[in-house]
């Protein structure tokens, strides 16, 4: 049951009763769950728009940001979503923590739930970390970005920028451009699009894709010109710079100059072409500073949707983890 | 409109309408809109008193404690002033933030105010960031310190505590000593003091004087010991220890026996002399500690009215805010 | 007053009046006072099953975590608890503060109080830190661990342990196992224990124990082995890395062969022995992962039950605190 979505969704929502107390990444779901995350955030956007921006539905609940890796961004996103729900919030940091003190991940998890946490944000440099967490404690676990494997809440974020400008993602093209051989981002998008019905293009220098690539259901293509015409969704990867003049990437100006998407290369777009990046953008490199801040790029609109859609996830965990206390105690 | 004040406070306070957005500096402000604050802030004092320490006038709304210079006084009175008024508070630093990744303060405020924000509490070393964001973004932008500029709620809170044990400011005289130059404290007390009507005399030697002190509405005096029996209040500023031993400063020895405010000099001053501090004290270099703890000291006390002041600040610039929305979106 | 007990402890604990606005150590406490923080904590216990884990008791009261040593476990403990009362948390770090001005732990506290705190929760590497903040400022001082000198929530927690699983402490043998001469836990835990009837068996090397552990009320015992048979709990310490290698103790192989739990002992030992540590376990070190994770250790049951007995020592300061300013302000 959506907390309080436009009637539409909410429809939709009604019929659908979410039993997943993990959200590990978007690979697993269907796509009738995909669309009940996308409803749920539906409703939650409004709250947003309160002059009170509260709602009571984890009111006594604790969430923990178990954070591996530096992060506001996202932090604060998952920070702010918890609040506007009324959880308590607990910010762990792996530094000066028990972590180094020499402690397992497992064992700093299954402290934290002797302590009665409800749901566990972890952001990990390990593939895999929150799908180890989900096996050996009861807390609900959302992945906020494991390694090169998954960022499930950044899919969903984009996927709902998507549909809320464009409606049914069904038939159209989603590129997604830069180092995809290491990004989550990427791989989230991939199958959530996947899930709704677009078409994935990945854009990009062969020494930035995937190793198995033709095993997703993906097109490739290495020539961003050629594609730039026909897309209805450009989703610039931000470039990390540690890559940049080393052996997969020789210098940010080359970078640039292929796969940035400057004013020029846009005037080239489809008129009502996306313009997307999780940001922080590097402006200039991936983007030009014209483009970030035009009318089709959807930056900060990203940003805004997270929360709604970080608000959904939190909600939708709980709920389930409430559901299952219900019945048995098999995670 | 104020929150709780006082009879004679509220009456003043009930027919003014406060309509800044944003708190910069002192300097901008009028005579009626700082008697404005301090009588605000007369009716929050109280309820620190209280058993219960809450009022829930910025329920559901967001502060953000943007610190890109480390400070724990500040941060921490406007983050209790924030709880106290049902806020929630999310604190951002600049180290291991995307900040760190590179990018820039325009951006880090707006994908803050994509997230729902509603008042960024700014901490800078560079002078005229706060103005900077308040031409950026929508949220309501509050100084807490900007390079050698402005810091208005300590500016604020010295003449409230001022004002609290001496009445009207009217004919005061305020000698204001030590590193005026360097410092932003000294420029907002300076501000707010000539506008209330008070005389301030700058006291300190000639290089640690601002450059164009002739354009204050000041008076400069080199010599404490001949200032020291005709003044009302001595603001002793802070000596920022990087700056002793240096071509403007040779020695914290030196200093302190011209311009360390010990029992000797305190016995040539008025009886109820008022000696104030910012804080952190160094003791035995700007003040004895004998007259750090004695009974003219307003330490502590300007400690709790800090507290007042930022409630009273956060409250009203919420409000300046909620009226523009009613009105049009202007900033 | 207990909050919520059970009836035999809520009995008990309604006949008895708390009159400590501070907790230092638990050498300073009666027999009774021991019982009714234990009652106390029996009836928050509940709190925290509940699907709202809240209670309202510190609403609008500010709880400060100063916290001069690193800690995860017991800060996120004592920030639960104070969040599940209702209070707000104010956390305290040296790194980046006022105190790295130099500014004074006196001066520091003074200011927080100010500022209105309700409550100081410190650590602190110097023993008797909590005693000089409770003879220098107004507020309720919970000690987290002071030096090597107490650490009372953590024995209260150990204690509450025995107490849920054995029942009435009197007569049960408890071991104490390891590095006793630098460990607050175990002088806590020994003077708490004492009080309550039970008998404390200190094993470690010479090297480990303390000065005057003559004085303590206590057998000393150098032989774990000889012991395991006979006692009803072994509370195994934290083996600290920076002492091994040293000359206090050769080697971490030296240590495990001579005083690690293993299973090969704990076959000896009666069928059950309740096997505790404070955390974070050093696996294979302290105790085998077998061990630290079978049916005889109370490792994260003492975690959970640290929440509650926080829970009550901070409800009880904080009505110790409002009995006081009902009668006088002496501290």
């Amino acid at each position: 049951m959506p907390y309080n979505a436009t009637p539409s969704a909410a429809n939709r929502a009604d019929r659908f009763i979410w039993r997943r107390k993990h959200l590990l990444g978007l690979r697993d779901l269907s796509r009738e769950e995909l669309l009940h995350v996308l409803d749920t955030a539906e409703g939650f956007k409004e709250i947003s728009t309160r002059s009170i921006k509260k709602a009571p539905p984890l009111r006594g609940k604790v969430v923990v940001n178990l954070f591996f890796e530096d992060s506001t961004r996202t932090r604060n996103s998952f920070t702010l979503a918890a609040n506007r729900l009324s959880a308590d919030v607990l910010e762990f940091t792996a530094t000066g923590s028990s972590i180094s003190k020499g402690e397992t991940l497992r064992d700093t998890a299954r402290n934290l739930e002797a302590m009665g946490i409800d749901i566990v944000v972890i952001r990990h440099s390990a593939a895999g970390a929150p799908h180890l967490l989900s096996r050996c404690i009861d807390a609900a676990i959302v992945n906020a970005g494991d390694g090169q494997h998954e960022h499930p809440t950044q899919g969903l974020l984009d996927i709902f920028t998507i549909r809320e400008l464009r409606g049914d993602l069904k038939g159209l093209k989603v590129a997604i451009v830069g180092d995809i051989a290491h990004s989550r981002v990427a791989r989230s998008n991939i199958w959530g699009l996947h899930k709704l019905g677009a078409e994935v293009i990945l854009v990009g220098p062969p020494t930035l894709m995937p190793a198995s690539v033709e095993k997703l259901p993906v097109t490739v293509c290495h020539d961003f010109d050629a594609v730039i015409p026909e897309v209805d969704v450009m989703n610039m990867l931000r470039v990390q710079f540690e890559r940049i003049g080393s052996t997969v990437f020789p210098s940010g100006r080359e970078y640039s100059r292929l796969f940035g998407l400057t004013m020029d290369r846009l005037k080239r777009a489809r008129k009502d072409v996306l313009v997307m990046h999780p940001g922080p953008v590097n402006r200039g490199m991936e983007i030009e500073s014209e483009v970030a801040d035009g009318p089709n790029s959807t930056i900060l609109r990203q940003v805004s949707n997270g929360l709604a859609i970080r608000m959904a996830v939190l909600f939708l965990v709980n709920q389930a983890a409430a559901l299952k206390e219900g019945t048995d105690k098999t995670p």
